[in-house]
């Protein structure tokens, strides 16, 4: 997005577009060409670093611009650090010197531009030259972002400046990746540019869940929670759009989900039923695309299939589920349980913060909760259920992988300790006399962070640690901790839970500790399907990527899915890090179009089983 | 307080008493009795336990009552683990079998019914019954407790209840100490019965401490508030008492202290002044001795010297400082700083949780803001300051020791640490990928243990420990750790602060997190004087107990007057297990009146000096 002073030739400046206009690239001219042709085409991508496009150049043929795209971000962490900082270096900074000179290059001033870098008031300019500063006195670089957002629009002035507060509380590691990261990003936009590339269904997907997004509880944030004014409007805005799209029937059953149905082929005799799907409520100040992609993605995909006018061997459900985060009920999985017939009448009786109970709210929103029941699908039919979602973790990220494929979702223990020991003045209790309820808390922190750390894809948190009513003199007679482990395996988990009971008990022990277990929470793990999950994997690397296999650690509505079907789940990469139920949240329409790409993929292998 | 079924010989019962009783016992009749003889005179002080007292024997000659108690309990502490069973189990249950079937000895019987443990309802009798089988499966042997508490009188059966409750929480080694020490406690109730001990002193230092208690800011409590009612009433009844006792003159003065003087012997020319004294403001829910017994202890004296018609050769004021807890103003030592002319006036215009300024609440009773200055005491004049304080702390208590000499008033520094990590998702975050604060936090904490744990005098805690908005599903992006950091010698303590400094770095460096760091307050150890330690030393070797030389973890107001003149302190024990601060803060008559011949004796060696 920003280029040095000295534009490279192949970067045309906006006068001289038109009439030098280079041809359009395909992927075949780029896999056919010569280093030096491919490296000359696509100069620019990665600022004053041919380096880079050379060394991609190495990896052709590339199946896929996703391909493409992943071997030059390879090529990048591959790169010694000296090489990474000249590459980072060769970024100017945003609205500095060069800007101000009129040195930029076409690109650079015309991302700038976009933003309305050029436009600044005097204040706010003086707020960027200061953010300059302190940026390049913490990090020693200048500070880079793609000005063109993650979903491919321009970030605003007020959006850059809350991004470059963040990042300039970075570790200097942490900003030293997030800077290459951005330059991806950067390389990534430009290249939409240059190679043409299918993008309908990643830019419809992203213009949905902007639209879905502006259908919230409160006005200055994304919090769409169970049977809300804005729940139901974001229930009708679903219906709508599968409507539109060409689903055969739509139909809200009587906890609220939205069940769009597009139906066999007609020559198929008896046929079975896949669904898809995931859930359209969100947790406080959440995001907009964890849960909403399942939804928005299959919709998208029926209206390709309809509009085609082609049918699938099997009847396909795109569920948008009423409830999945708990937040209102503090029960989860409400769409997805009713759904395959597993729901608790229980649940009806209880009540939100304000005292309604679930019961009501149903009939307020026109639903029959004596009806729940009978909207179950058959589930004899059901012969897949498979879940889009992005990751809401860094792991994908991490990678610069768009894409992952699902192994299992995590089982997890939940429980909270209250830890007792003597409450005792600070200055007279002599070290070795003391029963400090927070140092056991510390030795258990760090044992399970031991014990979980010893183990792939075993994960362990002590998100509560709180000493109540601690006071700076007083030594800590009572520590609250809690405990959440999660892995793929069941057993793997209660191995560890197992081995960490044990070390609690000699660790309070050993100091005089007293200990009140309780569980809040067990739940057995969903391991997916092999036989399907190879077909994702083969889906991905037919687009010449690696078909990286990685748990949930986080449930999701197959968790309920899997106790009457075989499921399986894609994951697509979380932006910022992974940072997820957060406004922050975020993913690019390229992703999303590969995401899409790959589901129809996987929904022609689907249909050779059939 | 228990005798087994079969009553020994020596233990006369109720109705033979008055035909049987023995010739007073004396210290010089048990120092030159045979060791037959004196276990026979001593016999029932420990249950069926000649072996104490035959031990106890070889360590005559006794200077002291006191000595010989700590004789007795330093053989039980020195026996054998099975020895000390067999005696805790040589006692009765409380209100137990024995007891019904009328098997208990005239002492147990006796001590019982003082505590209307024969007067039970049949509900209070079944919780008893309850508590005895709880407690024994617990810890395999019998409950014991002095029923004639602390203070000499009876405890009521809620109180044993509730001590009953609170030790079944204790860890088995605790509770097996505890029941040691209860025998010890039982052994000099008894030994009081035989062997006549001056008790004047501590008695009346125990009543007035419980008068002082009924003046409360708070109805169930003892909470005494800087000029609030019942402050200004513990004023006036200090006041009284020192009127009373015979000092020369008494006044409030502008802060609130009230000061006594007992005027030195006319004979002597230009008398040097020394004075002792402590704050009777408390903490909200403290217990009565903290700051009072250094108030009573030496008003009794000075009673007594007068009684007698003895003059010191110096001027004695005793102070009762008006503050020192700094619980209504967030300012700490008001009374002891005014009273040494380095009162910050600026503290005036501190405001409370009510919203009223200090040089208001001053006015309104009735004291004048514009004279704290003037009340200051001439400094040139003072020679020494001594305060006789409740340790506050279990090192005399673990010790089985009535009284410590302190070495030193620590030095602290308080600091409050702000982590920040990043919150992210408990599920989906792998280990390797975290910036848990809490598990910094967690490191820190152990970090702290184990620098402070390394060096004689040092302490260090963290008392405040919190993860904000803790989820158990998060993890913790923040984390809030207090440290307190104290030691008897300043560069001790900064070395220890020093090398913390270091590590957080290092911890945070590792894990990614940033660290701010707030100090709260620091303040310079205050050494107490080596001459005039030596005369509590020489004291308390007098009576042929060991002196025990210990650092003040706590701070006191001798801190203040350090700033202008030798200081010296006495600890006494604090009884369960050193909890102060706190209601169950307790000490006994029979230390308090060790304290005060020890501070009559003291008053006499500094006579020396005069």
């Amino acid at each position: 997005m920003t280029t040095p002073s000295a534009p490279t030739p192949s970067t045309a400046s906006p006068a001289s577009a038109s009439i030098a206009a280079p041809a359009p690239l395909t992927l075949d001219v780029l896999n056919a060409a010569s280093i030096g042709d491919f490296t000359q085409r696509l100069d620019g991508l990665y600022e004053h670093s041919p380096w880079v496009m050379e060394r991609a150049a190495a990896r052709r043929p590339f199946r896929s611009a996703a391909a493409l795209k992943f071997a030059m971000a390879t090529a990048v962490r591959e790169a010694t650090r000296e090489e990474q900082l000249a590459l980072i270096r060769a970024h100017p900074e945003l609205a500095g010197r060069a800007a101000i000179a009129g040195e930029l290059t076409a690109d650079s001033a015309g991302e700038q531009a976009r933003a309305g870098l050029n436009a600044c008031s005097p204040e706010e300019f003086a707020t960027l030259q200061a953010l300059n500063a302190d940026y390049r006195a913490r990090f020693g670089f200048p500070f880079i972002i793609a000005v063109r957002g993650p979903t491919g629009a321009g970030l605003t002035r007020t959006q850059i400046i809350a991004a470059w507060q963040r990042r300039l509380r970075h570790a200097p590691d942490q900003e030293f990746n997030e800077a290459l990261r951005q330059i991806d990003r950067i390389a990534e936009i430009r290249l939409a540019d240059r190679l043409p590339q299918p993008r309908a269904f990643g830019e419809q997907i992203m213009q949905w869940a902007e639209t879905l997004a502006s259908h919230s509880d409160s006005p200055d944030d994304l919090t769409c929670t169970y049977l809300t004014p804005a729940h139901r409007a974001a229930a009708a805005q679903i219906a709508a759009w599968m409507q539109a799209a060409g689903f055969d029937s739509v139909r809200h059953d009587a906890i609220g989900n939205v069940v769009g149905r597009y139906r066999a082929d007609p020559a198929v005799d008896a046929p079975a039923l896949v669904s898809t799907g995931s859930h359209y409520d969100t947790v406080r100040n959440g995001g907009k695309y964890d849960g909403r992609l399942g939804v928005l993605l299959p919709i998208v995909l029926v209206e390709h299939l309809h509009r085609a006018g082609r049918r699938l061997p099997y009847d396909l459900d795109v569920v948008a589920f009423a409830e999945e985060e708990g937040v209102r009920y503090g029960s989860t999985f409400l769409g997805s349980s009713a759904y395959v017939g597993r729901f608790d009448p229980a649940v009806l009786d209880a009540v939100d913060a304000q005292g309604i109970a679930m019961r009501d709210a149903l009939r307020a929103a026109g639903l029959d909760p004596e009806a729940i029941d009978a909207a179950a699908v058959d589930v004899a039919r059901l012969k897949h259920y498979f879940e889009v979602h992005i990751e809401q973790g860094p792991v994908l990220f991490e990678r610069n992988l768009p894409v992952g494929v699902v192994t299992s979702i995590a089982g997890s223990v939940r429980r909270m300790l209250t830890l007792r020991g003597v409450a005792s003045h600070a200055g007279t209790t002599p070290m070795n006399m003391r029963r400090d309820a927070a140092a056991a808390a510390a030795e258990i922190v760090l044992a399970v962070e031991r014990r979980c750390g010893s183990t792939p894809s075993l994960v362990g948190t002590v998100g509560v640690l709180t000493v109540p009513n601690g006071s700076v003199n007083v030594i800590p007679g009572a520590c609250t901790v809690s405990l959440d482990i999660r892995a793929a395996d069941n057993a793997v988990r209660d191995a560890a839970v197992a081995d960490l009971e044990t070390e609690i008990a000699a660790i309070c022990a050993r100091r005089q500790i007293t200990v009140v277990t309780e569980e809040l929470m067990r739940a057995a793990a969903a391991p997916c399907a092999p036989h399907e999950m190879a077909y994702w994997s083969d889906a991905i690397a037919a687009r010449g990527l690696p078909a990286h296999a990685l748990p949930s650690g986080a449930g999701h509505d197959a968790m309920k899915l899997a106790d009457v079907a075989p499921i399986t789940m894609l994951f697509t990469r979380c932006g910022n890090g992974g940072i997820s139920h957060n406004p922050l949240e975020i993913m690019t329409a390229d992703d999303a179009q590969l995401a899409a790409d790959l589901t129809l993929d996987f929904l022609e292998r689907l249909a050779t089983d059939a």
